[in-house]
């Protein structure tokens, strides 16, 4: 299988999502690192590209610029990822998208609700990928889960419950510390700090697993410290499109809490649970039966499962790996573009989740400013 | 010390509750079972008490015989257990107090809250003690939790998390079930189901653990097997006297739980974790630092938790000695108020907490019927 | 069912064996305690057994006090259990049942091997029962392993690995504090200290869960802390009656280990693994399966664990409930030999096992002082 | 950075270890996969080298062929992984070194100490590296271990324990099965089935932390699968350079276990736990203090265990990273080693450990065919 030209934008020095990209997109050896636009400041992209190996007409000072000359290429990128501040992404997914690039977007996808639509609408003219990046879908396990749903191992999904809960932002004397600050600063993250940060990974998990969508939700956000103008802390309950009930508590002043990402999923005939900090596991209780251990690599898991692990039974595999499995299934997809097929993106996060995502992020702030009042998405 | 007089009322043969209380009264010596009404069928009840040891003179048919027989003697009961079913805790408590008996009932304390309120005035009055068995109080870590949070070990408490989930009525086929289904009948259990069955005795552990009383509170409240009139699983937010924001999730179609009831208590200095299935650890992570963990029986513990050990660090000490920890400091405060003393009950739950559970629980009803309106309790 | 009169021999004021044991005989309210001979101080005995309760003509200065007071009355004690200084239990245990009571001893049953094996026949001559304190093995998942094996749940066993770590002498400093340093002191222990004391209790779980005695073994004994004339740490690797292999490791100096008793068993289909710090879970890996989670109180357990459980499932039990399963069992044979029954006495530690014990450590102290050469039993 | 340029010798196609070591590589982008032998079978290995993405120039068919053509290229590779059957390592990995390349070789090193010895003359007058890739060594929280350690947070080492137990070859059934059966045939492994396979990943682990070599050893080698001839468990006591006492346990047959690689350190004033299925955790307790939880990724960790980190805290780093680690520490060696400095190796396996291992094997399988007699290294 050649290699695919792959583009990153955004992720300039220092920071830590490009170093996580690169890793990703690095780890099985499926693209090539062709092309970047690292930084807003021009010259210090450029040479930042140049130094991580970008050849120099390829290292840009600036997405535009970069648009243009991979435009103008033959032997042009063949996926893009964006991973620009927030307030960037649907600018700059838009115009790739239309330039008949495929996107790997970070997540939040948009600012607004309006501007993810849109952008479903460009994405389906497009022809192309447009996905988002909700990483810890690519565990196995969580895969595992998912396939284990859709079989009806656990038969109808009455409940889920998802938390992402850590205590990194605990410190009250922190709240001025500007590497804090800004995550709660509406100009910077518009409408929901700690929800649209972490929550809405662990909402993005409960659809994913269930393959459901959230209709309506009710949400109770507070400020545990008070300083801050949007949450800290949010709980909120919500409702599926098949039924199943759903709650969802995060936190960023869970004090002991680490990066406390993780899901409960109870059906009619079993439940799941599994959390991102012991990722080989996954505890599975039929009805009537005992807890069971499933281990990350034993033999018989789904094929969704299998394929995403690279590792022996009982050697851990991280986050790093989980976020690989992303890129590795854009390659996949992108091949089969590529040769006029239609790609298998069923595990991949796309552009009508992201959208969805906008919207639960836009609902829960409402509700919130609403004392908890139900609204649809 | 001399030993005290103690009768039992309900848990009759076959119970869980019945043995349960004869062997916290047992474990310390404290208490002779020396009086009890043990079955609403007079005969049954005065058979099996013989059985166990009463005499036949105080082996009684029924609450109200036993009141008298009790009360016409010099060496009466100084304490009484209350272990009927919920409908009668009210009235078979009440008479008790009026006749000077001290009185540890089961939860819940009454049916209502006009019922519990009207207890407060009736045990003052009396002077008497009237207690509500909150058990899992009894755990040493938990009253460890209490007193560093009193010392202020994690300085003010800005959030609680609290649980109480389990799978045991996770099967829609059991519904009809009689063991099952009295639980979820409103004709039996009043206005809300899981939520007063276990859900209140993670609310109360809240409110013991912090000090502070809940205020107000919206809950969402779901019949996950729809059959049900009332809810199997819960999700309540609430607002605490101190300002603590708290959320609590109680369920009992939680496949894989077994009788998950937990907390987490953070505080702007410090956050705390402890769970019942685990109950002889504790995890304290202070702000800045990692997470320890205290074991019960090590050095240096608070006075409340080192009286409520009885043996050394790194065997466990479970459910049964918690509960046995309850009747241990009602028997010392009885001994004081029979010396003429000020008993001290700081670590009972008493008829206060007992209505204020009520409370709670109608408080749940009203705003679960009320799309998770926010109430006052 | 009437109760047994039962006395206790040592467990003086201030000792932490004699409530443990006064616990676990109350526990089950099959036990007066009506004798005792609590100190080697007659005046101190004498009086802490009546503010105990004891009848003072029955709170004996001296156990041959006892044994004379006791022989000559009708309504004599049933059960003597000796709790006494090691290198008493011999002549007291002898004393006893050549007197015609049922003694249960504490750990160890004798200082030799040679004593050990006299006691053998004093006791089968006696008809009375010699019990020894492994109180362990009370655990009802202990049991429920101790079924499993016996009815081939696990094929035949290959391995046995057992350990009994413990943190709480490693300080260098302790050394000579008195608390500490009679446990090293071979006028006080005999031949060995930690495996004597703690070891032991590893090597007869690994003898009671596969129903097999140890024939042979290797032992590597060190003084970590060199002022020690005796081990602090040993390895021991063995080898039992029907061919299993056993390895046992046990230590004092390993910090961050609070009371670490624990047992994997390894059979020709499956494998069983259970810690004492977390008593109420057992985890069963079958061949070819996945590790399932074992819940004490769960539907359908042996009735070796079913009557070894007093609460419903998740509520933990802890080790005072464990030693009171030993006094339950051996209130059930006191009934049955009374009423000229042959009493079941299947999960009692008895005399013979105390001998095998004995025999144990003086094969330890033997090979660890011959470079671990083998030694038979 | 210029990128490396990487040769790999065995690792054909369906093997476990050739992927595992070209997503090490490329990991951290530092590599170029430039040449390969991948297969013994001339033809097969050259494809499939040219699949994976080499030029046919360098696709040999065979490692005498790769060792000529790249000795003749100025653009050589700069590092040989030798991952080849174990009886050729030694053949290999000399000429490599004699021509004047680095190497990374597969655990074991050789077949015999005296190989292995000889090796160490070899790679000292070539003025290369010899690496052994002993890759669990390369856990940040493993280097932390042995930060701590070198430091004195735990004072002088008293006492390791370590093991690596898994219960994949538990089937007897299984003991034909050609996947397993070369593992205990002695004609392909040596003298040493399951210790040279798995434990001695463990005992190196104790040299690594301790920073201490072996120099005697007694070991107890069972089949627990009768019709083994060499060993499917062993447990090894040993003493190590600086006086610390050693205990080892390896087994094949442990159902239950799947990867159970882990080490427990007690020192005079702190004791360390950690184990490869939980790698982002290490467990410390501080004599007289209580047991601490590190985090891999936390703020103040020592710089060994800072730049093995790629991710942030919470997020779970699995072997791949930590393999990974063992090749950019190289990728940094040989950089300085190019720039005529002297490189900084201290975290990497180099050939003296892994001759010091072969000698471990060799007095294990002594030790163990004379009844457990102590040997010298």
């Amino acid at each position: 299988m050649t290699t695919i030209n792959w583009g990153l934008i955004g992720g300039g020095r220092g920071s830590q999502i490009g170093p996580a990209h690169r890793l990703a997109a690095r780890l099985d050896g499926l693209y090539n690192f062709t092309a970047g636009a690292l930084d807003h400041r021009a010259e210090e992209g450029r040479a930042y590209g140049q130094e991580l190996g970008l050849e120099p007409s390829r290292s840009y000072g600036d997405w535009r610029e970069m648009l243009a000359g991979e435009s103008a290429r033959a032997d042009r990128v063949d996926l893009v990822t964006v991973a620009t501040p927030n307030n960037t992404h649907f600018e700059i997914t838009k115009a790739f998208l239309e330039a008949g690039f495929n996107v790997l977007c970070e997540k939040p996808l948009t600012m607004t609700p309006k501007e993810a639509q849109s952008l479903i609408g460009v994405a389906r003219e497009s022809g192309k990928i447009c996905a988002v990046n909700y990483g810890y879908t690519g565990y196995a396990l969580v895969r595992h889960m998912r396939a284990m749903v859709a079989r009806g191992d656990i038969g109808k999904v009455r409940m889920v419950f998802t938390e992402f809960a850590h205590g990194h932002h605990a410190d009250a004397a922190d709240a001025d510390n500007p590497r804090v600050r800004w995550r709660y600063d509406p100009e910077m993250v518009g409408v929901s700090a700690q929800f649209a940060d972490c929550g809405i990974h662990a909402l993005h998990l409960a659809t994913f697993v269930t393959n459901q969508r959230v209709e309506r939700l009710s949400a109770d956000c507070v400020s545990l410290i008070p300083s801050r103008t949007l949450e800290d802390d949010a709980m909120v309950n919500f409702r599926m499109s098949e039924g199943t009930v759903g709650r969802l508590w995060t936190s960023s002043c869970a004090l002991g809490r680490q990066h406390g990402l993780g899901i409960q999923v109870f059906g009619e005939t079993g439940g799941l649970r599994w959390t991102q900090e012991q990722p080989n596991q996954l505890f599975y209780t039929p009805l009537g039966g005992r807890t069971q251990i499933i281990e990350r690599g034993e033999g018989g898991l789904s094929p969704e499962a299998d394929r995403s692990s690279r590792v022996t039974i009982g050697h851990s595999e991280g986050m790093p790996l989980a976020f690989g499995n992303i890129y590795s299934e854009l390659a996949t997809a992108i091949h089969a573009l590529k040769a006029g097929q239609t790609p298998d993106l069923g595990l991949v996060p796309l552009v009508e989740a992201g959208a969805d995502s906008i919207s639960a992020i836009a609902a829960v702030a409402r509700s919130g400013n609403n004392n908890g009042q139900w609204v649809e998405l």
